[in-house]
């Protein structure tokens, strides 16, 4: 193999592939990025075995060929060359020469006989999305799936196509998240279960942009993301997911508005007075217009009243702030819904247009 | 005590003060800051034995008083206060009251009994510089103070004042950096060990501009840095400092001028084949023109050839690049002089002007 390719384009590329690559692993073949050289592009490709990533960058081919190669040193040494051609060329011995105006580098590569190639997948259905609405929806919900390994499809992504919606669930137990986002045309029933971190994954890979579109295509087994020179596929999480709407209720005896960013300003304060071994929950008393919010610790004591609109009942329920706050920080709107039944019953926090529903659920606490 | 003042000023106090409260000591009071509020001022104070600070802010004094309080934690909670006027209060039980807006936060306060006030030292001289020039000498010499406890000396920045100069130097056994910049008056000789890690504190909470003078006092045993309205006492190291100059030699055998830029980079790209069990030098091959790098390690091999202009004889020779990586950080210029004598005799450089000069061991390579 022998080829010609910008700095840029392959530090691009490597950025894209080093996703799939594992910190920590036995096999050291997961660790190599293989490099397919021909018709003008250099193929790179990663592959931890749930995760896959192949991309394309433009290069001139002198040589045809392929090759892997430790994807953590390779894309360190790329990184630290001068902004110019580079040159890569591979001899008998699988030794990688990398070559850049006055530097050389020359490297040990491998066999690529035992690299693991992507699966092919039988796809079943695709949709078409903006890259900024799934890196969105995935911010929207991902702090809350669970990293317990008691059940598996807690620390996945549920992705439901709805017709013209899609939808993302996540859910740990103690609370759930739900998001809901329209799709530009009417698409076939479809869902999948996706692993939490590879999700994470592809919204730090695709651009966000408005204007750029993404394919998803579902198989039985794996889905896989389409854009720009990439191709993700990941292998989905077995089983079926959580029965999330009969959680979600409709009804409510106390219904109020409230600033987000008051409220998480101040469930953030009050977390100071809060030590890993003594975890005291915020307790809320919600009247009319006002809730005041208290938390006692050993550390100390927080007493705060902030304005609110309410309806129905008053209230008195506790909460850990921190589950709130991830709700708070994932919703846009500057003024919040929040429905509440009894002191140990969910809350949800939703707007009407039905496009996030935010469920937690409150811990005990006694009065004082 | 009863004090208003800020949230602002009280925030910009506490992070300077909160450099002298040590992150573990088994000491609870260090951890403290003191407040002592008197004449329209709440006096800031924290002291861990060898770096005491104190700084004044404006403040309402309702009732002047004085209160002990957990350093970390209250500048946590004044930190996410709304940004508006903080009441403090303490009351008879050493609970302090924080108010702000609709927030009331409660802690325990401490005693201020045992808490360890700064020093009063009997100023010998004194002399003034401006902030920026303190900050910059700091930055181009901290980097070479070793961390090894055999030799205490070799921990400190040692500060020279001669005449119209300042001095500052530093070694670790295998460099010596030297700083020279001038006063705008001409002072008594003194000088003074300086424990490093208290001038990276002082170099932190100085505001680094070139208009903003400070003046440094020493006496004896401590050294003092007033500037605004904060004071710094720093306990000197005890002892001689090694004899430098004997160790910046001026004779040399070659002397090339070089970019600082491409050398840099190239080191910085070789450092990419060093690893911790293989601490393989970098050997430099200096020819008229050309130097020529190359590294050989388990890892894989570089080699690179930069521009030179060089008088005198060839040589060639060999470093651990990052020691002369932190010397080309610190220098400025665009293009340097270096100076070697031998392969097994320390190289320098050092610049016309008398301002700088970095001195590094050479290592022992073999031959291929």
């Amino acid at each position: 193999m022998k080829i010609i390719c910008s700095k840029e384009s392959l530090m691009k590329g490597m950025n894209i592939v080093l996703r799939a690559v594992p910190s920590r692993t036995t096999m050291d073949i997961l660790k190599c990025v293989l490099l397919q050289a021909e018709d003008d592009r250099l193929r790179l490709t990663a592959n931890d075995t749930s995760l896959g990533i192949e991309t394309n960058i433009p290069a001139m081919i002198s040589e045809p060929g392929s090759a892997a190669i430790e994807a953590s040193l390779f894309s360190s040494i790329v990184r630290k060359l001068p902004d110019s051609d580079i040159v890569l060329e591979t001899d008998e011995n699988e030794t990688m020469k990398i070559s850049c105006d006055n530097v050389r580098f020359s490297i040990a590569g491998r066999g690529t006989d035992d690299f693991v190639y992507l699966p092919s997948i039988d796809v079943s259905s695709s949709i078409m999305i903006s890259q900024y609405t799934l890196r969105e929806m995935i911010g929207q919900v991902i702090f809350s799936i669970s990293d317990s390994e008691l059940n598996a499809a807690m620390s996945g992504v549920y992705m439901e196509i709805l017709g013209d919606k899609m939808r993302m669930t996540t859910l740990d137990g103690h609370r759930i998240s739900v998001r809901v986002s329209p799709l530009r045309e009417e698409y076939q029933p479809v869902s999948a279960i996706i692993p939490g971190k590879a999700m994470n994954d592809i919204s730090r890979i695709i651009t966000g942009n408005h204007d750029d579109d993404m394919k998803i295509s579902f198989s039985s087994n794996h889905i896989m993301f389409e854009f720009d020179e990439t191709r993700v596929v990941l292998r989905l999480i077995d089983g079926e997911y959580f029965n999330v709407s009969s959680m979600l209720r409709e009804e409510n005896e106390t219904h109020f508005r409230i600033s987000n960013r008051i409220l998480l300003d101040c469930l953030d304060r009050s977390t100071l007075l809060i030590n890993e071994n003594d975890k005291k929950p915020v307790i809320m008393t919600i009247t009319d217009e006002v809730m005041n919010l208290k938390l006692r610790s050993a550390i100390g004591t927080m007493d705060e009243n902030i304005p609110v609109e309410k309806e129905g009942k008053d209230i008195k329920i506790a909460f850990n702030p921190k589950l709130l706050m991830d709700a708070l920080r994932a919703i846009d709107d500057e003024t919040i819904d929040v429905y509440m039944v009894k002191y140990n019953y969910p809350c949800t926090i939703r707007n009407d247009e039905g496009t996030y529903s935010y469920v937690v659920l409150p811990v005990n606490f006694t009065e004082e």
